[in-house]
């Protein structure tokens, strides 16, 4: 029996005319038949929303040589199901969503629709990473980043990895003579700080825009946001069981009368 | 000085105008001062969405007697994040979100707005809980889930917790005198299979509704899942740093090279 070709299953939250998926095509064709389902518009922040109002609509496109692609009407996670159902009619080998642009490290990892894309997949058994990029701008350079997805890519493929492993790479921005390379590492314990941004529409009624400063409280050098700051690309392993165990070890004693 | 009043933030993402937020309104009402901020329409399925892309609206509402209410344009994460910047000015003591009409136990609890609302307040520092009916249904008999939330809201009250425990509770469709009362869980390792329902619109073009099977690939008993099978309310206690340390610490040796 012929032995069944590899599939790469490529998605993200930036859309799919966005050059980051690029990159990330470009970056992992060369290891497998690449497969593109994207958003056909911007799902930054869509967490792991799913669409259950509305129905989906899934259009093929021509628009990377000789790679197929689908763009999808929904969120990220949405195109990681319809993929699966629709598209693939098999679960895919590998997982892959990005190239972000700008940064989904430490409690980003629960906002973010790149990660969110790649947490279904792995929930579905597929070995997923997500792969975010510090630098926001559409003009960015790509090579570095491009470089780490390729490798981590790579390295997954040749890994025995227990099933449902997922992975959060944040990539720095910083010149490639300077790059120190991978590094393994904790979600680091930071937040946002929001602040409205507090404006009158023409008729005088109030709207708010969300903006916000981040702020890290972890001194730890075992985290992401000190390997990014140190000019590593962080990889952050990531689970889908949120059970805070300790919280309920210690419940099981104080709250024995529950 | 004044001892400040305690103040309970209620959300939900089913919308300010369903029966399950009103339910949990008068279950903690008698404990302090309720201030309710919650979607002006249906969020179901947004898991941790924020909205980035338009602004937001928030509105002060009277629908609920005696009660200072707020309905917001956005998502319930955006809910939790405007009542702590323009409404509050403070930190509530505790935020509870719901009642859900319909499940969140398992694998729900990261598609779920019910507790993306509770975890971003927990991220803050705000003991938080989400609290969901099993039964979908409008017209539901929400007397139990709301003598559950009531008991959970009392017990995090006088408890010395720690900064951002949360807690993900559901409650079973049972009879109250069959009701075997509340249980501390561990999320259960369950999924969906989805299948997606294929239509044409008018014009001949296929679209897709979202649709799926849970199955539950958990055998423990001291699982969510379990409990609810056996006629407990499931209380899981849900952590926000998603690293995956048993495979960091796997991956410490085997990707040593890194």
């Amino acid at each position: 029996m012929e032995k069944q070709e590899r599939i790469i299953l490529v998605t993200n939250d930036d859309g799919i005319t966005a050059p980051g998926i690029r990159a990330l095509i470009e970056a992992v064709r060369p290891l497998g038949k690449v497969v593109v389902v994207a958003p056909d518009s911007p799902q930054s922040g869509m967490g792991h929303a799913i669409t259950i109002g509305v129905p989906l609509r899934l259009n093929q496109v021509d628009i990377f040589e000789d790679i197929e692609a689908w763009q999808c009407s929904g969120t990220p996670v949405d195109c990681v199901k319809l993929a699966r159902d629709k598209i693939l009619h098999r679960k895919p080998d590998i997982c892959v969503s990005g190239i972000n642009h700008g940064a989904n490290h430490s409690i980003n990892v629960i906002y973010s629709g790149t990660m969110s894309a790649a947490m279904e997949a792995a929930i579905e058994g597929i070995p997923s990473a997500g792969f975010s990029f510090l630098e926001y701008s559409y003009d960015a350079d790509f090579s570095l980043p491009a470089s780490v997805a390729r490798e981590v890519t790579e390295r997954m493929l040749r890994s025995d990895l227990p099933a449902g492993s997922l992975f959060n790479v944040n990539i720095p921005i910083v010149d490639k003579k300077d790059f120190k390379g991978l590094r393994l590492c904790r979600q680091a314990d930071a937040k946002w700080v929001e602040e409205f941004d507090e404006r009158r529409d023409p008729h005088g009624k109030k709207y708010y825009w969300l903006t916000g400063e981040f702020k890290n409280r972890d001194v730890g050098e075992d985290t992401d946001v000190w390997a990014l700051e140190n000019n590593y690309a962080s990889v952050v392993p990531v689970q889908f069981d949120l059970t805070n165990y300790k919280l309920k070890k210690q419940l099981e004693e104080s709250w024995k009368d529950l």
